[in-house]
């Protein structure tokens, strides 16, 4: 097995004692200026460094700070990411990134892993298959600095920073509202995740101030498991086999746009006879056909306040007991062409 | 700062000892069923996990192992990611995942960390700033299991993986010849990366075996810092605007498939004027306008092959001296619209 090197290495390899090695790389005032020269030249050659283990038991910092998200291959969380490691860099911070495929047993072991490896503190968006918060709960409880970004939950008490879901899926409904559409349906992410309620209850409140009665048969929820593109393009066929079938489709979720934009370009059913507006932060969301308008998200924004209230946990001297649930603005973009 | 809960905690909360505490858990004879039982259940309830870093001390492993790419946005990065996790949680390892935003300097921040932190491995596709290899070098000497994916390095003799680069830029610039294109740009990735060279080697020799002339002024690389997509709708504006501009370009990387299809759009230059083909792993180049033809690789397959690689090296009983090098086919995908 690979072994970092060690000041004993060191200490065989010059034929000095281990004392000797340790008081030069600590630059003590009883070791010559020539040995502590060849002690550390001799370091650097052979990459020495001390072990981050051992410094976090003398100062009781890692400077390891761990992150647990969905999906990596989602825009959203990779911005995210991006954003948390500006402000981490710059402090001093490495990351350890972990991704769930929004499994919950997946989850549970990155969490158990990531916490029983000395990190400082946690940031993490939960899977959509979470239901039991009680790891998490309890590893608050018992101190671990932690951040809930995005996919947020009620009952820990910590820093959290989500978007405005609410008014975002309230003004892409009203967008298709406005646009002359009536019979709109919702394409959404698992029910129990925080995002999935809030931007519904936006959807629901915007179809109640335009006076649109809610048809529940328009609403259709999909988490793991159900979410391939074979699953949205049934769920389509379905909408559009009704005898009433909606004219527009609002959805809540980046993968599920994706997935519904490759259904109408397979289904031959243009944006005129399906108007859609989705939450979607891919990159290139500019270039898909059939185009179509979207909510997007302050993704590198949210990391970096994630990382920032972390930060804060991490560096208080004081047990924090004061916590701020931040709600970043979401932008809508109608489509161009 | 928080501290996992260790059997001395246990011992305490129980009124019993930490030696009886640390028997009961490993089972031992001397322990009552009453004892383990209650020592296993308050275990359970406080989350007790044995320190991963003792494990790793008495059994020599730590069931950890190290990832580090250049961009977890790139579609290309987090399929090969998802790849080596499917193995790794198969074989019972955790994976931690770090990425370099193509930064040499941040790649031996994340290298060093790693490292240090007792990871049983190492998987790594190196930034397209790296030329100093002296710190994975000497990792490898020192028998640090290592496996080269994806951007490899001919100077490190371990396993390595990466995609027939050459024989699918062959096959792209062909495509574009027999489509009776003649003056064909390349845009190209940093010319240090082994991939840049390999796939320039196939569009020199697609040019050549049909008696087509090279032209230096008709490449363009672009690397850490001049890749934006401002960089490349410079780059093409400079092509469209001389004497004998190109009919076509080879583009050999996916950021700049995506940057040059922005471009065309905003240059509002059709591809029947310029003919693309371009190496692309984005899950959504199908739903592109306007539609390239691109050349695929077989990422979540790079990623399986990278991590039984690893675990070979990992698992083995002696040293390993004999390494291989795997090279996957690419596909190519010719437009369809």
């Amino acid at each position: 097995m690979y072994k970092p090197v060690t000041i004993k290495d060191i200490a065989v390899a010059l034929n000095l004692s281990v004392s000797t090695v340790s008081r030069a790389l600590r630059d003590t005032y009883d070791i010559s200026r020539k040995t502590k020269d060849l002690v550390s030249e001799y370091a650097k050659k052979v990459n020495y460094k001390s072990n981050p283990i051992a410094v976090s038991l003398k100062n009781g910092r890692s400077y390891s700070i761990g992150i647990v998200v969905p999906e990596l291959a989602n825009s959203f969380f990779s911005q995210a990411i991006a954003g948390i490691e500006s402000i981490a860099y710059e402090r001093g911070y490495n990351t350890i990134i972990t991704q769930t495929h929004d499994s919950a047993e997946k989850e549970l072991a990155n969490v158990s892993h990531l916490t029983q490896r000395s990190v400082d503190g946690l940031l993490i968006s939960v899977s959509s298959e979470t239901k039991d918060y009680s790891l998490l709960k309890r590893l608050n409880e018992q101190g671990l600095p932690m951040v809930l970004f995005d996919r947020i939950i009620d009952e820990i008490p910590t820093f959290k920073v989500t978007s405005d879901n609410y008014t975002g899926a309230f003004n892409a409904t009203e967008l298709l509202i406005r646009s002359g559409r009536k019979r709109i349906a919702m394409l959404a992410n698992a029910p129990q995740l925080s995002i999935t309620n809030e931007r519904m209850s936006g959807y629901l409140k915007a179809l109640t101030d335009h006076g649109i009665a809610f048809k529940p048969e328009l609403v259709k929820n999909f988490g793991k498991g159900n979410n391939s593109d074979r699953n949205i393009s049934a769920a389509i066929q379905e909408l559009m086999a009704m005898k009433d079938k909606p004219d527009a489709i609002f959805i809540s979720s980046d993968r599920i746009s994706i997935s519904c934009i490759r259904a109408l370009r397979k289904l031959n059913i243009s944006t005129d006879e399906m108007m859609v507006v989705g939450f979607s932060n891919s990159d290139v969301v500019d270039l898909l056909s059939p185009s179509i308008s979207y909510v997007r998200q302050k993704s590198f924004e949210m990391g970096e306040v994630a990382m920032e209230m972390l930060l804060k946990l991490i560096e208080s001297k004081y047990p924090v007991t004061e916590f701020e649930t931040r709600i970043l603005d979401t932008e809508l973009h109608q489509k161009t062409s």
